[in-house]
């Protein structure tokens, strides 16, 4: 494995973070891969960048984009007003799969919510994806919780 | 029951807050009722206050804080740039609990989210508040993914 750059996502590396959104069993059912991007995609990424407690990572290996995940600060009155991180959209290119990867984006993103002063990570893992559990947990997260979610477009 | 007012948490709610929080089998363990108020309390309703996405509600009925609960709205690149609401940091008076005021904090939270233009509405609960799952399966949450933490206070 060659270099690894994380980063910041800019607008140009969009087209890349969708296309891995796409190429998933859970997202291919709810993206849109199309060009031009569909407006929402920008839409969102322009709400990401507007709000300094969110944070579109990267990562980028040999000028190609080979992975994406969004860092979420949240504070919060309870445990004696705790920050804490939270993770989502967690995609890695088909081809770099099972390369360790994800555990470098891991420790990366964990390394930031210290840096932050976050006492707490939390993610929401759909409970089909039964070969991640194991992951998160080789990174030490417990799954303490029910992760529940309500579907407002079917309520 | 009197009336109801739904409103944003000023910074003088904050004791009656923080009360609700220690009145708590979890909380009593990890937060901190002594008066003046623990300065990190005030840090971290001044960091909820800067964030424009970031909404701490109080209820406050005939004069007195009678329920409080976060609520994050995330923007994401996920889902065609869905918004989700995320709520936490729900604590309703003891004297309170079972009076349908828990119900009438999620309908206001869940509207506040489909005003936002949010898609979804999340929430990690704690797995040993086993008599609290029915409760949100009745609103219209599903258990449909696992919540998994990671403290780093111990790691």
């Amino acid at each position: 494995m060659t270099d690894l750059i994380f980063r910041r996502a800019n607008r140009t590396d969009l087209e890349a973070i969708v296309d891995m959104l796409v190429d998933d069993y859970i997202g291919a059912k709810r993206e849109d891969g199309s060009r031009p991007l569909n407006a929402k995609y920008l839409a969102a990424f322009e709400a990401i960048e507007a709000d300094r407690n969110q944070f579109l990572l990267v990562v980028e290996e040999a000028g190609e984009i080979v992975g994406s995940l969004q860092l979420s600060f949240i504070p919060g009155i309870a445990r004696l007003g705790m920050w804490r991180g939270q993770i989502e959209g967690v995609r890695i290119k088909s081809s770099k799969r099972g390369s360790g990867l994800g555990h470098k984006m891991f420790a990366w993103a964990i390394e930031q919510c210290r840096a932050k002063g976050c006492e707490l990570v939390q993610l929401a893992m759909d409970k089909t994806r039964t070969d991640t559990l194991r992951f998160y947990e080789s990174l030490g997260f417990k799954a303490s919780h029910e992760g529940m979610k309500l579907d407002l477009t079917k309520s």
